[in-house]
């Protein structure tokens, strides 16, 4: 069968991935290496994830501000967990202009005495910022989030995924009580599902990470974790109590309710482009690239098909009208986003470049549909098309989005449940994960819910010999005695086993 | 007469500034020189006038997209006049990790081969990303925008206006035709100019700089300077057209209609959190902040006033359902931003705190007002405040907020006229430009429209002797002859010189 994407996703995965994000025109590579050039349909994803997050961050009280993209070295050096979690990934500013040399070349000048660090998160800066608005517990809580572009070197890009340069938002909160702050963390998390599930349709395994998983300098990392297409799994976004760490590091004290100087409690959480590439890895098929409804830049693509020129007035026409009565509809509050690929060029190039692009719904409409009131209607979640009165689908419209959106969500969801596998016996653990199993071939990979007993060594060993980790031990797990699949020591629940991206 | 803010604005102009932004809570100096924090209030600002800009520029066909931060040093050698202006002001990475060194102290390691500069505009990055898009006639125009941190290294920083990293938004658009670029540099102007008068309230000239204050890199730049309350100039917006120096230099070139390769036409346009720094500097007042409503986070703020604990639940319930009418009206189609500050604080602290940080609106609602309906209402923009019912106010809000706003317009379109001379003489233009001129200190400073012949030697003599620039040449300036306020040669048309910011 010939698809629009070449390799298809059981020949080469990887390749596929990037073969979708070039055809659905969402970003490309830089002449800076690692760092990725978004391009405008990529964008508008982003931008309608942002929107819809940023409501979300408002809704449970938190504001928006911004901090220095620069850190000073030595505050890198303030918490010794996160400065061995970042050093050896940091982009350094050591100089403040350019001069021509004797060579006539440009070199660096005006060395600076204190290098900066460009952010790879923004803990320490936030930090001592919050050290200085901080003396009171009537000073508490401080609910800020920050939209921004962060840098971690990245020796082995790939586009949305892990780019040295990439956009997220970071929250972070400054709490009286630790009770309080893992009530912070672990609502955040809950946004996080939410969003995941509601506006990417990704089903999501909402837990805690493994210590060795944690975010450095975290006493707790919580995160969602998704599974893409090749059964992978992808953290796709992140929650830290970070206890008293960071204030200890940065010095933020209060006078307490009591009367005494106390450490805050503080939290952190960020979701990233990364975000996108988890949609594409999930929903994306060998066509090409599939939007969720729900943060599609276009819902419905208008695709006037015009093959003779004196037609083509009229159909641009109505093209127009109906891209206004569309544009009148809400679909989750917002006005639905239509757009009429005006093009003149042929109408099998321009279904095909929104088929590759994703586009939820395509209209084609020609000069016969205009005598007869109809229109023809493709789902890019389906194969096919309908023909309908026109009518009828401007009514339909918001419901068909509304099908499309949990139709992607459905299939994610079996997509999962059929690849996640309750392992118990060390063997099977290591056959599932063992690529070319000719015993069992169809179990490969995916979600092993396996007992472990609690051991780093444990989950070393593991990781070594398979390329397995704990993506994390899901909040809803039961509490059911077992063994650990590598050890045999005794268990209290099952956590969750992969390989990850 | 006392004042919240001190010292007052003819005391001590760059101090009373400084203190505005403080007892705003709009922004403060962070540990890194030069780089602010932006904080909540300020950021929504900040955010106000982004979704207000982003739908202008989408209403005129852009859409973001995202670039890299870092530019490799030999793109900015590309384009000579471009990296004589920015060269003396650029952060450079040069290692790309952090090493533990004898010291025990981290160092910069893993330097790199090429040094990237952290972008202070991106037109040689973009460039060399729309040179690979741009193949034929067909693939033009490009129509796109982002939205950005740059950094240009600053030695005399100063909050908003000055600082070494600031937020923007790029516009950067690649044309068939010379027509069609110049078209685009003056529509985005002129975006700028409506989006300064209707959303900021300001007042501003829209015209072309003299060769010796463009862009660097450019063949025209395009400018809307404001007045503020010092009388001296602020650049708010530029849009440029490059000609075809940065497509030279990036190699954009297509394929022409008529078959032959050609070079796009290109323009580029920005506006920053610069603009935060003029609204404060034209609007606010010697008690502290004043927002034009339509940028305004919240534009009403009401303050529960509980000076006994029973009724204070009573009180709180009342602002709440206020609050909720108010959210229910829309101000230039978007809902109200109603604010209630429930802090249990005294009243009187509480509509100062909201009187230094510019809050259109004050509502004052205390126990007797719930008895009888009412409410008392202050404007930021006026003394003293008015008691009402609270029906008609509700009935009224989007008229005050509007007549505010039209308010500050008027205002700042008074002091920018009284402070505007037409100036023949070359005499009176030096005294117009010397403090303490004690013959006329009424006119000291401010717009001086005045002849000048176009030689940059007379531009440049001005600049040295009184620190004072064209600011641009106005579109509107009248065809008339004249005689040059240096040299007495023979001028065409007035320009406005000021000394600015």
């Amino acid at each position: 069968m010939k698809s629009a994407v070449s390799p298809r996703r059981e020949e080469d995965f990887p390749e596929w991935y990037q073969q979708v994000v070039k055809v659905a025109d969402l970003a490309e590579n830089s002449d800076v290496r690692g760092c990725m050039v978004i391009k405008p349909w990529g964008y508008g994803l982003w931008e309608c994830i942002q929107r819809q997050l940023d409501f979300l961050f408002k809704e449970t009280g938190h504001k928006n501000a911004y901090f220095p993209l620069f850190i000073p070295l030595s505050y890198m050096e303030k918490e010794a967990g996160h400065v061995e979690g970042f050093a050896k990934e940091c982009a350094v500013v050591t100089h403040h202009r350019l001069e021509a040399g004797d060579d006539g070349k440009l070199h660096p000048a005006g060395e600076l005495s204190e290098p900066l660090v460009v952010r790879p998160t923004s803990e320490t800066i936030i930090g001592a910022t919050y050290a200085k608005w901080v003396q009171s517990y009537r000073d508490l809580p401080i609910l800020i989030n920050q939209w921004a572009n962060v840098v971690r070197w990245e020796m082995r890009p790939r586009l949305f995924l892990r780019t040295t340069e990439f956009l997220w938002q970071e929250g972070h909160t400054a709490h009286e009580t630790e009770q309080e702050a893992l009530e912070e963390t672990e609502r955040m998390i809950r946004v996080y599902e939410a969003f995941a599930r509601d506006h990417l349709a990704l089903p999501v395994i909402a837990g805690e990470k493994s210590e060795s998983e944690r975010f450095p300098g975290a006493v707790k990392t919580f995160t969602i974790e998704a599974m893409v297409q090749d059964r992978k799994a992808i953290q796709a976004g992140t929650s830290h109590f970070l206890g008293q760490n960071f204030s200890r590091a940065s010095g933020i004290r209060f006078l307490s309710r009591q009367g005494a100087q106390e450490l805050a409690w503080t939290t952190s959480w960020g979701v990233s482009t990364r975000l996108i590439g988890t949609v594409i890895m999930t929903h994306a098929d060998d066509d090409g690239m599939i939007i969720p409804p729900r943060i599609a830049p276009a819902h419905v693509v208008i695709l006037p098909i015009c093959p003779k020129p004196e037609t083509r007035d009229a159909v641009l026409a109505a093209a127009e009208a109906l891209r206004k009565r569309l544009a009148a509809l809400a679909f989750h509050g917002a006005p639905l986003g239509v757009e009429v690929d005006r093009r003149d060029i042929g109408g099998g190039v321009k279904n095909w470049d929104w088929i590759k692009k994703g586009a939820p719904v395509r209209i084609e409409l020609g000069p016969r549909d205009l005598e007869n009131g109809t229109l023809a209607v493709s789902r890019r979640d389906r194969a096919g098309k309908e023909f309908l009165q026109t009518d009828a689908f401007v009514e339909q419209a918001p419901a068909i989005l509304q099908s499309i959106q949990d139709a992607l969500y459905a299939k994610a969801l079996a997509w999962r449940d059929e690849h996640t596998r309750v392992i118990d016996s060390r063997e099977d653990f290591r056959a599932f994960f063992t690529p070319g199993n000719p015993a069992k071939p169809e179990i490969h990979g995916g979600f092993a819910k396996t007992h472990w007993c609690g051991a780093r060594a444990c989950e070393e060993r593991i990781k070594n010999d398979l390329k397995v980790t704990i993506r994390c031990i899901p909040f809803d797990a039961v509490q059911e005695a077992g063994r650990c699949v590598e050890c045999g020591e005794p268990s209290g629940r099952r956590v969750i086993f992969a390989k990850s991206y």
